[in-house]
């Protein structure tokens, strides 16, 4: 397609909706995606540049000079340019806002790149459909109609005072069926909630979520109105979240994806693999200092179990902490510590009980792998490892969470490394009580 | 508070959403919860209802009867009604059925029942505000305010003929920006995005995520216009979804939270920590084999290195299992298996060639730890347990995936038993192949 037969492939991608180009762009080399950006029109490819994967965008945007990047930010809402401005360099950032025709615009970019990216502050566009609470339906409709034209799609209209202080919302349907000469202080919804600029991504999506909103307005300290946060913003926090989340109880460190270049793969798989091998070194040291059964028949065969203890430790404490961490992720960790104690263990000793049973009868039905004493010790030391582990699991996030730490990183590897090690010195300690040597 | 103080009761909560009435009562006990839902208005209680933790609805509708389930449903939309009843028992079901007044609504709630829970037949209402493309703006307005009465929510206004097929929507923008004598088939903005009643749910999250869409109509096979989704129904499938993946991750079955019960909460862990205690009683009986070794001074230490083997082998293939799971779920799984498997082993082979001399290096450090000949051992045939581990992690999911079956279930507990295995099996192959014992 990319021979330049510019007339076909225009006809051709007419019809299609810009996040099927941007995918499309993806799979191009670079040089034959900005040959289609330049061929299209900029109010298509600036929504295709706002949907790209970043890393290919930051190609493409290197490619491009400050003015047709400018050009492509005229066209965007306020929240997708700053967005793209912030991925710039310093020199190019400075460089691309003064290309921008659009002074007012420019201006509010400018605004919203003084704010975290993890903030609703970060979050918001200042696109919004606003009133004052002094004019009544007509007057309303009248500048509602001028100001709808810039906001792509209209949520809520929001209320505010002459100071711009945020006084409720009306809802497009309450303006359909109401008389045009009712003022609007009388038709307006009060309880609206809003949020600080400075309130956390997650905490709003976490509002947003509650309360089903699909649009909610920022605030500043003083209660000014200063943009709005729409929910297709929160999808994607929510699903970076959860990404975040599960990559690393799987022991990744940045934000891979499966096509991403063997380098950046590998630099967030090792270092959580370093942390596994200073671990597993560390099950070694302790073995060592038992080294002297080894060549005692009845109880050599103690170090077949090392794996099953390590695998047990590190399956219960995952558990325990995926639980944990989810349960404060969605704010149900309630009750006592001490509550929380006691059902763990008691969790724990079902388990435990129920998984040293299994254990000894296997002893029982395969003797020659374990006489009795050997099975009811691996049991009794498996029970000890798992509460342990479970407690472990349980308590490092909740504390971590407690420090403002994201507990988060104590899942996954972290949690099994350390587990593994205190199962293997715990199994040895009590096999020793047990058996005596 | 529960004394019956009925009228400071009716005060205190006259202000707050339904969604903090649903999460105080989620704290009571089922007796208080019912006297609360008793003593509020049906139009706040059925929203209260619709927004409680499946289990607390479970216990507080069997308290009600038929009748009263009834009179909360009829205040519902279409979709959350659905959603109740087909929590209910078969006769409880009709019951409430017969219950309800509105006999329209009725009818809708039937028909909804029918459909899959995870489709988009069952996650769509049947509120909608439709308009006929024969009608001008003015009689398609009339018309709009009173469908709107119904709707919580006006998203799009779908267009659609006389035989009810969906022919596109309007923009709100656009009906209060167009002369009211207007054609609605001349506004209409035809390429809508439309989904099959039989679309499945994560699907159709898909879609709307991609196409940052509010709400998506939804079709019949023949293109009948039959309902709409909203995006926070989906922002509720995306986040099942991540926490489904997230516990399969974690080695968790069931959908359990932190404060679900005890014995819930063992139903939900025991199946997979019964998976490992057999995955590593498989690994004693591998070591089994190799037990005329462990006198043997030169060779013995091996034993020491098998939860290091067993860790790593269970980290790589988490890792691996993770990123390949995310992409399928993503859909950014491309190029051919040879590529991937390419992939795979240079980045097992970087990894594992640097933890590798990491443990030479350690045995040079510490040499009564290990000898020189030892390190290397372990230090090959690590490498190669890494790429074995790489492999599996991310072969087994994508076979998992092309037959249908979900690739979640590979993560976690899964991979790391049979890592473990195959993990402890190669080293004792590969080391005494190398030591030649």
């Amino acid at each position: 397609i990319g021979e330049k037969n510019n007339d076909s492939l225009l006809v051709l991608l007419e019809e299609v909706h810009y996040a099927d180009i941007a995918e499309v762009i993806e799979e191009l080399y670079t040089e034959e995606a900005i040959y289609l950006i330049r061929l299209l029109e900029s109010d298509v490819t600036s929504e295709v540049i706002a949907e790209l994967d970043e890393d290919v965008r930051e190609k493409i945007l290197r490619e491009l000079s400050s003015k047709e990047i400018a050009e492509e930010i005229d066209e965007l809402d306020t929240d997708d340019a700053a967005d793209i401005i912030s991925e710039l360099s310093e020199n190019q950032k400075e460089e691309v806002i003064s290309h921008l025709e659009d002074i007012e615009h420019a201006k509010e970019i400018v605004e919203l790149l003084r704010y975290d990216e993890d903030t609703a502050g970060g979050l918001m566009a200042k696109e919004l459909v606003k009133v004052n609470e002094n004019w009544n339906v007509l007057t309303c409709v009248k500048e509602m109609r001028s100001q709808a034209e810039e906001v792509t799609r209209v949520h809520s209209i929001y209320v505010v005072d002459d100071n711009n202080k945020l006084k409720g919302r009306l809802s497009l349907k309450d303006l359909l069926t109401t008389s045009t000469k009712t003022a609007i202080k009388d038709v307006l919804i009060k309880n609206v909630d809003a949020v600080n600029v400075n309130e956390k991504a997650e905490d709003v999506a976490r509002i947003m979520q509650k309360y089903d909103l699909e649009a909610i307005p920022v605030v500043d300290e003083i209660g000014h109105l200063v943009g709005r946060i729409t929910i297709d913003d929160i999808v994607d926090v929510i699903k970076e979240e959860a990404e975040k989340d599960y990559q690393m109880a799987a022991g990744l460190v940045d934000d891979v994806e499966a096509d991403d270049s063997i380098f950046e793969l590998t630099k967030a798989r090792l270092p959580w693999l370093v942390l596994g091998l200073f671990g597993g070194l560390g099950s070694v040291f302790i073995m060592e200092g038992y080294e002297n059964i080894m060549s005692d028949p009845r109880y050599g065969k103690l170090f077949f179990f090392t794996p099953l203890i390590a695998a047990m430790a590190g399956n219960v404490g995952v558990q325990s902490s995926a639980i944990v961490v989810q349960g404060l992720a969605n704010d149900i960790i309630k009750g006592s510590l001490l509550s929380r104690l006691f059902k763990e263990v008691s969790l724990s000793l079902i388990s435990g009980t129920v998984l040293g049973l299994l254990v000894m009868l296997f002893g029982v039905i395969m003797p020659s792998m374990m006489d009795t004493l050997l099975s009811f010790t691996v049991a009794i030391s498996m029970l000890c490892v798992i509460i342990v582990a479970a407690l472990i699991g349980t308590f490092v996030p909740i504390i971590l969470d407690k420090r403002g730490i994201d507990p988060a990183i104590a899942t996954g590897p972290f949690i099994t490394t350390s587990n593994d090690i205190f199962g293997i010195f715990l199994f040895f300690y009590i096999a020793k009580l047990i058996l005596g040597f």
